[in-house]
């Protein structure tokens, strides 16, 4: 079929985590802690306002970047949150922050462009690289100033000028947030080559002793921020994230707009309304809860192996003894379900742990991941 | 800017139809027949069906395809509508058929490909065509075999094999159902050119005394069928559309499933509950008030103009005395919105109105139409 299709479409693959949760399909009573979504339920106002809105016939198109009323309370959101002043004109409200990052990347990257990733990475940005056939360069989590100008400096030989930067924190799948110093080093980088940040912050919610650090704050002038209500009010299913540009990247709003009104054409209207009410909802209980859980995972787990301390998202990242394929099918054997690592890093051992579920759940699971770890060592 | 943003970004323009409702938003008062959404509400089963979900906490991620459900209900509908059998497998839900379109070229049509659009078409269609730089090629919508083989010996000449056949019928903008034996001869060229044929049913549930023919009933093994809520139900906002492919396609849709994991993830969750209800919502009264203005409008335009006639949806696309994006800044003055023809066609002499709103609003509109009809062709 090489000839019937196009080519372009080759050159993506089934997410791993998607396979990882048709396997979860096929397994009896299984112990998943590979999804990345939060156990809680929506919160109860915000299924409301949901609910009104459909009530008050809030069904119909609304302009293509969203509601008004949903950019400005993003603004609001926003002016709070970061040192930055986002303009609702500069906004975009998409199917979320996967849509926003495919709208973003169809205007933006270009083949041959050079994109910098932070590694371990979220799988969807090297697979939109990929895809765009631009350019993936890497540097560390724990990157220092020293890496990123040696860097730039194999860009120099290469004859590359850098694109777009882009990464998550709090980190999926390790949870580390980027601490201000390498916020500040990422932003003179931008500086030098003239970059473009992408900055997404949908865990961002999901913090606990080290706080947030919004790359807005640091250089409001080079930083789409991007975010959305999928993790924070458990909206995975609902679709609506964002983007916010600065003005001077105000025609890459422009122009994702114009491709989303042949694409997506708008974020469910009833839903923007309930995005309006999660801006303003708290989950400080959930929040609490989650790192309970965190401080469990992150106890049982550092006694056996070790892995980066899990500052925010729902995630940690172990290191495993073995190739993290082989480990994740002798897992699924156990019915514990993982996701490989080789997927988010150029690193194949480790694999990724969600702690968004139970706490009996987390225990035997642990348990069985420790087995497994101890098993493979000895070997 | 041209260096910065990609290359790709320039090949689409802001839609025309969205440039309308700007215009409306400043307009005091205006006479819309400009907007493609039913001025319904969604039916009462429908809300209650995607209120319902959002109480049952169905709001996390379905499977990137759709729920089964809501494919297994699209298998019994369009079994029920056409003599064809498409699996659930082979079903795959989206954001809307724009989504499904855009999924459906950027896995299909590759740069230089023939596309065949069917003139007055759908403006997603020829945008689509230049953003994958792909060649477009149309014959009228009451064309012949003799059209059709006279198309084909150009293609040949051209040494361009045809990739893809898209139409929409009924037709946005005509309202125009394709015949049975038009239907026929597009299976025919599908079958000697080895092409795909996409039938955009979106408004299949708008016809009138001619019934809807779908081309899956005329050729299921060449046809994919793409159609959704927006219109029937009046969905627009709310963003659920899908395609259904026969077995010889399955690979298409895996791959569209596949790109979609990585863009739209998946359809609105507690609206697809919406939809599988929709799909057992009959919409009978609202379509008898669609067919008194349909006939309100048509007996008023005829009379100062000529126009084809218009079978379903619901649209008419009359012809006017002057260019259309003139006649449509006339209209404009006497706070008349109507979509100008150019964007359909590359006849610029007709423009598009649609009729799914409040009869005063029509007998006014239509009022100011002809007046503007009977001005222009005094000059």
């Amino acid at each position: 079929m090489h000839n019937f299709l196009a080519e372009r479409i080759y050159g993506i693959d089934t997410s791993e985590i998607r396979k990882v949760f048709d396997l979860a399909a096929k397994i009896k009573n299984p112990l998943n802690l590979s999804i990345g979504q939060p156990d809680f339920p929506v919160p109860q106002p915000v299924k409301e306002a949901i609910i009104k809105a459909l009530q008050d016939n809030k069904t119909g198109y609304t302009p293509t970047a969203g509601l008004i009323e949903l950019r400005e309370a993003i603004q609001a959101f926003l002016s709070e949150k970061t040192t930055a002043n986002y303009l609702p004109q500069n906004i975009i409200a998409s199917t979320g922050v996967a849509s926003i990052l495919f709208l973003l990347f169809q205007t933006l990257v270009e083949k041959e462009d050079a994109v910098l990733l932070i590694d371990p990475y979220f799988l969807i940005y090297p697979a939109l690289v990929r895809y765009h056939e631009a350019k993936m360069v890497t540097v560390g989590e724990d990157f220092t100033k020293e890496e990123i100008l040696s860097l730039e400096e194999k860009l120099r030989l290469e004859k590359k000028k850098l694109k777009l930067i882009i990464f998550a924190s709090p980190s999926n799948p390790t949870g580390k947030i980027l601490s201000r110093e390498q916020l500040t080093e990422l932003s003179a980088l931008a500086e030098r080559q003239d970059a473009v940040i992408a900055a997404d912050e949908i865990y961002c919610a999901f913090d606990y002793e080290k706080k947030h650090v919004s790359m807005a704050s640091i250089n409001s002038e080079r930083t789409l921020t991007l975010n959305g209500f999928s993790k924070s009010h458990a909206m995975t299913g609902l679709r609506v994230g964002y983007l916010a540009a600065p003005m001077r990247y105000a025609e890459i709003v422009q122009k994702m707009v114009t491709l989303q009104q042949y694409t997506m054409v708008c974020a469910p209207h009833a839903v923007q309304w309930g995005a309006i009410t999660a801006l303003k909802t708290n989950i400080d209980s959930e929040l609490k809860e989650m790192k309970k859980r965190r401080d469990l995972v992150y106890n049982k787990l550092s006694a056996v192996t070790s892995l980066p301390y899990p500052d925010g998202a729902f995630y940690v990242y172990p290191q495993v003894p073995i190739d993290s394929a082989e480990f994740v099918t002798q897992a699924i054997e156990q019915r514990l379900l993982l996701v490989p690592g080789y997927i988010f890093s150029a690193n194949k051992k480790s694999v990724r742990i969600s702690y968004a579920t139970r706490e009996e759940i987390l225990e035997e699971g642990c348990e069985i991941f420790c087995k497994i770890v101890n098993e493979n060592k000895e070997r």
